[in-house]
């Protein structure tokens, strides 16, 4: 029997391939810090979990495949806040980010159909392109000017005639990057003048830092019917577990043919939905607090970043990933070592590869992507260990070193 | 801006066109029994809900893409106890048993290539075929012969270079049917011959009723390599709001590549996980009884419809539908009347449009699919319901009589 081009297209997240190795030495007894991936140790309000006492039916049954009205009136509230206009007609409820955008992928694009984003790039963009058969197209951004938009005329010469959409993702993963007001009207014109998509990924939306505000193609009224917004509660609310997302428009006609999607995986986890319901409910201050903490990590972590030799990095404007350019040549073996080979009293850290976020894995080859997750303690702890380790690895293998 | 060809091929449910209209007579006062969908109302067993009280973590973190261990071992204990030897690494864990197909559709096929299935089918399986540019190609069954599959060679004549599987469910929705050895046996050579996956979709396992046993290809050890199970825990414990489905196959190429797409939507829901742990510790007591209602609801209908004049139906295997003959030509119509202009005492009740179960709509047409999903004394009232309203639209439409 045959597997199919496309699956064998799709990459397997660097993520997976060192879990078998840390499992091994942490069976040993090394203590390994987590610094590859967003999963945030902010605990989940407790609302979430209290919310599913209350449910009282007996049976646990299907729900609306559109998602239960009661947290698609408490996501609708969340957007006013914010001065967004959505009615539970823009928006349906998905499993986690992730559905929504695999429902745009295969909602607006046949096979062949091409997406134009960033790079770097959110990895799973890539694996998601590959299983629907869409080919991801990237104009390159740089640590060096903060992630900024290259000039229109850039983007617009990747434009072809398959061309579909945009994605930007605001604030950037791994980039930290923010969108301005100018990118966004670059963006906002290429779509209007080529009949474009403009899908915005902002599951990041409150881990913004500095002077940064929050800017958005969805508060563009011109461009509504090109509008595709991607949102979920895990970053924002610390619930990954939660699959909850959202896919929102106001374009009706595409809309109504992407509740067909909703419909063919017929319901969101119940419970999921239901605890949801609260976390919307939360007020203002419970973000202060959390981005008081990220920004405070930010800082720590790139004063920390500074004091190593050769390490080179901006400061993020929002979400919560470094991306560092080490003083070696191939990030993804000093990663390994860093895993297998190598500790620091005891404890050690894993770091994403950067080349997982480029189309070319040739791109990104001496980056790490380093996820400001942890609390102070270890955060400090672990960079403490990067800098051995990199001062290790330059002995250990001299000619790796740039 | 463009909406894919692929979206814009898949179907609506019928029943969502309905459950606009259902709305509004409802809050007219009308009472509805929804015979439409195989949503039981059998309690979910409260070790579920019990389960969720044991989770002490802060954070609702992602959990691991392939399901968690614990879910993925007590799925393996049931197997064991129905005499089939999955280990774990067998086995992935999906949003339900829709993900499950979803993501054998992606990776056994590209764009083009072709299923094989018995016609009726499950409607869903169409529209994840166009969202995923899967050709479905159906073979025809019939209720007179309860279903049964044609001979080989018709199945055969069916198959092309570019069929990758031959879809079945076991037991049948919307038919009942429930397989033979001899049945199975065909359908392993074919693809053996012609290197083919078989998928079988069991999510009703444990409905089976008379002197019927369960049988199934994954009791074949020579069809190892080209068999995937597709499971849920929807039907059998009355959790459909818990999105818990299962990808099952010890083909380890195949499995590899599909557990990227695990990755891709990075976990499954925690708690429904945590909770359906607890689900697969049941007893075989727990699904006798079950059993036994639903036996007791098949023979009341069955008799119920037996009493309607011209309707013709075989008293289904398996599952909790049956499909019947009306008397009259236009089912999709006489469905939409019965909640639009007619009542009998003030209710009516919602039956499937079979049509949806072919791939040719023509087909079909004057078959309803009756699911016996409510207790006894609202099954018979809706039975009397539909004798009174097939001989009501009978005068009212007497040129729809066949």
């Amino acid at each position: 029997m045959e597997i199919s081009q496309r699956i064998q297209k799709m990459g397997e997240p660097a993520l997976l391939k060192y879990y078998s190795m840390v499992n091994t030495v942490q069976k040993k007894g090394k203590k390994v810090y987590f610094l590859n991936i967003g999963q945030p140790d902010i605990p989940t309000p407790v609302g979430f979990l209290e919310c599913l006492n209350c449910f009282d039916e007996k049976v646990l049954a299907y729900q609306a495949p559109e998602g239960i009205r009661p947290l698609r009136e408490a996501a609708c509230g969340y957007y006013r806040r914010l001065g967004l206009d959505y009615t539970i007609e823009d928006l349906f409820v998905t499993n986690g980010g992730s559905e929504a955008l695999l429902f745009t992928f295969i909602g607006i694009c046949n096979p062949g159909d091409e997406i134009l984003t960033a790079e770097p790039l959110y990895s799973i963009y890539k694996e998601m392109a590959a299983a629907t058969n869409v080919t991801l197209v990237g104009f390159k951004t740089y640590a060096e000017d903060g992630f900024a938009l290259p000039d229109s005329a850039v983007i617009e010469a990747a434009i072809t005639e398959k061309t579909r959409a945009i994605l930007m993702t605001n604030p950037g993963n791994p980039t930290g990057k923010v969108f301005t007001q100018q990118e966004i009207t670059v963006l906002k014109e290429l779509a209007l003048k080529h009949d474009l998509y403009l899908i915005s990924d902002e599951v990041y939306r409150e881990f913004i830092y500095d002077d940064q505000v929050y800017l958005s193609p969805s508060q563009q009224p011109d461009l509504e019917q090109n509008f595709i917004l991607i949102d979920s509660i895990s970053k924002r609310y610390s619930a990954c577990g939660a699959r909850i997302g959202f896919i929102i428009s106001k374009n009706k006609r595409l809309m109504k043919q992407l509740k067909k999607l909703c419909q063919m995986r017929l319901s969101v986890s119940t419970i999921d939905q239901i605890g949801a319901v609260s976390l919307f409910a939360l007020e203002q201050n419970f973000f202060d607090e959390i981005l008081a903490e990220y920004a405070h990590r930010r800082e720590i972590v790139y004063q920390a970043l500074q004091e190593i030799p050769g390490l080179i990095c901006k400061e993020p404007k929002g979400a919560f990933y470094f991306m560092a350019k080490l003083p070696i040549r191939d990030a993804s073996h000093f990663i390994e070592w860093m895993i297998t080979d190598f500790d620091y009293l005891g404890e050690t850290v894993l770091l994403s590869p950067a080349n997982d976020f480029y189309l070319n894995p040739a791109d990104g080859a001496d980056e790490v992507r380093i996820a400001y997750v942890l609390k102070e303690r270890d955060m400090l702890a672990a960079m403490e260990i990067l800098k051995q380790g990199l001062s290790a690895y330059g002995l250990t293998f001299p000619e790796s070193r740039k």
